[in-house]
């Protein structure tokens, strides 16, 4: 299962991507089929009902894959704009720093490969969704930098969480890009404000459901202008998901709709001699299957 | 004026608190009043009416003061329960690191003082109110530490915001314990998980009015257990208040209802030979004229 945040004619549902690539009306299927309006607007209400919304969205999928006509709950891909899947988190996004050994590499040197967990954040004011522009901040930064990254959304409230117990509070799997001021990052020595300029957190296209997401075995790639610029694997990870919410949980409560971004694989801009950083015009694409392809573009 | 958020019998109100100690539910005082019922329940909705709001409540504090009686809409300050004043902000706290010269001194060396802004994140599940208890967390920390400091509570929308302009954007200031587990800090590199533990951000008791607070002329006292440990004063702040909201805002949009803490001046646990960190049982006074004195117990 699909889940992805659109909308279409200026209103805003949650929607379900069908195999067949229709997007599916989550809350105007349920009326037609159910005679119900019971799901919420927002998907992270959504998450917050647990099973109980799983299994609804399985009836309602079922039968929409029989029906033929494209109707008022039923739209192609072309007919919606993706928003992020959860556009607007209620937290600042957890983000895990050098996760990757051969990108801890890159940047620095064996000392630079961590022994703990390594978190910092970005604003929930720097989402944006799938095709949204990134903006350059030019007036600011001379060195923005991608970082295609898997990231987990939390499904179900927890503190204190074995990492035994850790994939039962995972809702799904969604693609950030960490987009990145390497110079800010570094003038400011915390990473909050380098990673938290406005348009710097892509996210999407869509939420894989965890039922159809393997977290040990997924590829991603970042490609640049069409050059493939990283290339990892789930396994290359330093922590496992299972040890980051772990960690993270010891003393701090997780929520439904919390996001963390589980790092990045080698192949970053700044990784290049020289580096290779955006630019203006710059088309920017990170593929992780099942979920997809998350595409920007750099522009103002 | 001072801004509260408070509950009575179960129920959440937004409180102005009057000079004679006694605390009006603004929003029934406006039905008594005007026959209006048009203040939200909440006080960052509240901040975002600007002006209009802060015109609406002086004609009710005007009013207020003349009334003799407790009635319904009048409270002493015993009989409701003080919550932090935005008891759930909608994104991390931001906080600015090493932001008083002597304390970047008593945790390290001359360059360890900071040329630019250091700015990381709290988590909104670490907020609590004033004389609410900071859980220890003991299966996870021998080293809480606190830092009493002067947070800024943003009152309107803003990005690229000049120094000079900066504080029009203050709606107002209140107290933060930034609650720190220095070991966490220190094992996790980026600063986010040692400070972001449940109940490690105390606010309150009040958020006092920008009109109300010279932001350049504060003092600022911390007491453990009625002994002093830090006093610092505003001028002190090697970054100013203006200076740091125009930094952030250079590339991350501020929102109204946004807070951020401004550093901690010299005293906290870790910078006495030996530590004096937090135990079971300890008493945290931090007090900043006129917001008052933000108390809070460390108990499980």
């Amino acid at each position: 299962m699909k889940f992805a945040t659109a909308s279409i004619h200026g209103r805003t549902f949650v929607g379900l991507l069908l195999e067949d690539g229709r997007i599916l009306d989550i809350l105007r299927a349920e009326k037609k089929l159910f005679e119900l309006e019971t799901v919420p607007g927002d998907l992270v209400q959504c998450i917050q009902l647990g099973e109980k919304f799983i299994n609804h969205v399985k009836q309602l999928e079922q039968w929409a894959r029989k029906e033929e006509e494209t109707e008022s709950y039923l739209y192609t891909l072309k007919e919606v704009l993706l928003l992020a899947p959860i556009p607007r988190p209620a937290k600042n996004i957890y983000c895990v720093g050098k996760n990757y050994r051969d990108h801890a590499l890159e940047l620095g040197t064996e000392a630079d490969i961590p022994e703990h967990v390594m978190l910092f954040s970005k604003t929930p004011t720097s989402v944006i969704g799938h095709e949204e522009k990134i903006d350059p901040h030019l007036h600011l930064t001379t060195e923005l930098d991608y970082e295609g990254e898997l990231a987990v959304v939390i499904g179900k409230k927890g503190k204190q969480i074995n990492k035994e117990d850790a994939l039962d509070y995972v809702f799904g799997y969604t693609i950030v890009n960490d987009i990145t001021a390497r110079d800010l990052q570094a003038r400011h020595k915390q990473f909050l404000l380098g990673k938290s300029l406005d348009t710097s957190c892509p996210m999407g296209p869509v939420i894989v459901h965890q039922s159809s997401f393997a977290h040990l075995d997924f590829e991603i790639e970042t490609k640049v202008n069409g050059e493939v610029r990283q290339r990892g694997q789930g396994k290359q990870m330093i922590f496992s998901i299972p040890e980051i919410i772990s960690t993270i949980s010891q003393g701090t409560t997780l929520e439904p709709g919390d996001i963390i971004a589980t790092g990045t694989p080698a192949g970053v801009g700044k990784g290049f001699k020289p580096p290779k950083y955006l630019r203006t015009g710059d088309v920017v694409e990170i593929t992780i299957e099942p979920i997809g392809t998350l595409r920007n573009y750099v522009g103002e």
